[in-house]
């Protein structure tokens, strides 16, 4: 098949018609399809429901192992079955993790603000009183990551993801020179949205590179299980950062997030926060002011649920077999529908809730409106950059879980559709 | 029965040998009793567990009554049916009420903070900047409120309380000669510790008087519903004072709490916000950085639960059945053992979770400690004031909520014991 590139005028248009009428084609069917953000399907939580309410009427006393009434007040660091959990997921020691609240992007949010406001370890001064802050953003990224920092006045900073993680170069030369830079925002596994693992190399260099003391490293480890292959060889593997850290000499210089949101509910799931000693009773010395304890019953629940399920490793297997057939279809399509006309490029992830996609430069906000007016919502075009600004106007974030199969094959398809559309109206215009 | 003030120096050295004798029957059977903190008791949460576990057998589906899935990301503002039983419980229009979280110090707590680096409506300022920040406190009163602005920086202000509410003419007074003034914490009704209801003069006070324009009402209507006596004529009744500073020209200046955490279960309870259209907004302005959505799953439980119990009123009548009988077996000891000797004095409250005793100024700590030994855990004296410190060293908190009423009859009188003791030898000391 002749790429796009190489034909003349002629062929270029008449392409363009057939591609046209097919688009129309889409957009008489009135579809109203969504691939905008990471939300578990249905089935995900059909699944993860039945185990609940198996779990509920079982239940025959509302207490943790520990003996503690989950109806009443207390425990501020978590339930320690729920913290074991998660101590298997992140493999850390559960006495170096909190179990807390209902969601990961609030303990992340709760970092950052505390630090405004208080000296967190390493720190001489609240972050309120350093003017020129700045926090780096590995793009493409996570949007709501960028967003907290926004949020309280730091000024975001570019770094360009590799296939192995943030370009550390760039990283070492920028934290070496600026002590206002105060971390960086990582998803280390199956990274938002490309999917990449991040290798030895970078893990290893961002615990030891020259920074400031009070630099943070937000090690957003969210996907640490949520591989799509139950094939060990096809799991990414990631380093201990917050051992690395503590030997290179800077103990506290890691927090790491994750959360069952994506395991058992969304937005009724639990999150945690592991660090060092002196980070951990940093973050409780804020949060006793803030809260006199998690929703037990909620961690109870959901600890329960995962037993049920036969533990964290059988629960994401069943997870995997919903997400596999919807990542290979879109992958499949992709290959399809734009692989031989060298208009895009993608990175196939063995985990995590997204694809990134990069079209011809210049389209990318074109193909989300067009896909729109047909639609199928995608997320805005810009929202993997800080303040929105993709330079190249090119990259785009499918989130193939929430569609059904059917659904998400025509959906997959209108975005193939528009993206040649505005490559070879690309191509005239030049 | 004589006073002890006019009792000489050998009847009081008699009396102390009695008490002393009492003392060590008490101590020598080695209790475990706890009357320190606001806990529901387990009978309260049995019953509200009872039917929690009969809603979840009758659950079809988790969904709530606009259609949400309440297992997925969503829904800011909290589910439609929890923010409508706030509002019958506030007496405020559900769409100024947010539904959020598992407990409402959250809310106050992030309240403050949001405030600490961003513009509340009327400010100028975000408040870290106001160097000199000031909160006023009525004494006595709740220590967690406290210490939230105290972790903030505030310079904590006390003022006295009254039968009406805190003293008006120093609150008018202070706040007119000073902008640095922020705001002020409010119990309204069966406020922490005395069980006093802020009467109409005050409540119109506090919404028109003279005060910096981001002036703040913390109006923590947390026991808006816990009435002790089904009787209309005994139970509190406040005015609206959201309608009364609107009306008075400053409609940002108060924010309202609730929560269902001693409705439901304690921890894991819902919490509640309410506020002026702009107050709201700006919450949510920087809510929307901190999560995706509040558990809804917990909410949906909680507002059927409610429902199955009859609805709110109904519910409430059910734990004053419980909480009722322990006031006044409270009530009625402290009237036996101390009311005749001039030594201690209380009010009678018709709600909330405390009774607040006034004991000889000076001997406050000392029986805190005597309980202490005896194996009778109090709220720690200086507890009701800022920085701990009761300049007359007289309240205690006293909170009958969780002991059975064996147990609270047993510590309630080593309670007396002590308080006797204490006052006896400061008599003897003079």
């Amino acid at each position: 098949m002749l790429s796009y590139k190489d034909m003349d005028q002629t062929q270029l248009e008449t392409t363009l018609v057939e591609l046209k009428s097919n688009y129309k084609k889409f957009k008489d069917q009135n579809l109203n399809l969504n691939m905008a953000r990471g939300k578990p399907s249905c089935d995900q939580m059909d699944m993860t429901e039945d185990f609940l309410f198996k779990v509920i009427e079982e239940t025959e006393k509302l207490e943790s192992k520990d003996g503690t009434d989950c109806r009443n007040y207390g425990i501020l660091e978590g339930l320690p079955e729920m913290r074991e959990i998660f101590s298997e997921m992140m493999e850390i020691d559960s006495d170096k993790i909190l179990a807390l609240g209902n969601s990961s992007l609030e303990l992340m949010f709760n970092v950052i603000s505390y630090s405004m406001t208080q000296l967190r370890p390493g720190a001489t001064k609240p972050w309120y009183e350093i003017k020129d802050r700045k926090f780096l953003c590995p793009v493409p990224g996570y949007d709501r990551h960028f967003a907290v920092t926004e949020h309280f006045g730091f000024e975001l900073v570019p770094v360009q993801m590799t296939e192995n993680g943030p370009d550390m170069d760039e990283v070492e030369r920028l934290c070496a020179a600026d002590d206002s830079i105060k971390g960086i925002w990582c998803v280390p596994k199956y990274s938002n949205p490309d999917g990449y693992v991040y290798d030895e190399e970078t893990t290893r260099r961002l615990a030891k590179m020259k920074a400031a003391d009070d630099f943070l490293i937000m090690w957003d480890n969210t996907y640490c299980v949520h591989h799509l292959y139950d094939d060990p060889a096809k799991q990414g593997h990631l380093l201990d950062i917050m051992a690395l850290s503590e030997e290179a000499g800077y103990p506290d210089r890691v927090l790491v997030f994750a959360s069952t949101s994506k395991m058992t509910f969304a937005n009724a799931g639990i999150g945690a926060i592991a660090g060092s000693k002196s980070n951990i009773d940093w973050y409780l010395s804020n949060l006793k002011f803030q809260t006199i304890g998690p929703d037990k019953m909620s961690q109870l629940f959901q600890a329960q649920l995962i037993k049920k399920a036969g533990g964290v490793k059988e629960l994401m297997k069943r997870h995997a077999t919903i997400l596999r057939p919807k990542f290979e279809l879109v992958l499949d399509v992709l290959q399809e529908e734009l692989g031989e006309f060298n208009i895009a490029d993608w990175h196939k992830p063995l985990g995590g809730y997204f694809i990134s996609v990069n079209l011809q430069p210049g389209t990318a906000k074109q193909v989300v409106a067009m896909c729109k007016d047909a639609g199928v919502i995608l997320t805005g075009a810009g929202a993997t950059y800080p303040y929105n600004k993709d330079p190249h106007d090119s990259n785009i974030r499918i989130a193939p879980s929430y569609p059904t199969i059917k659904e998400l094959e025509t959906a997959i398809r209108v975005f193939c559709t528009c993206a040649k559309i505005a490559a070879v109206e690309n191509y005239l215009s030049q």
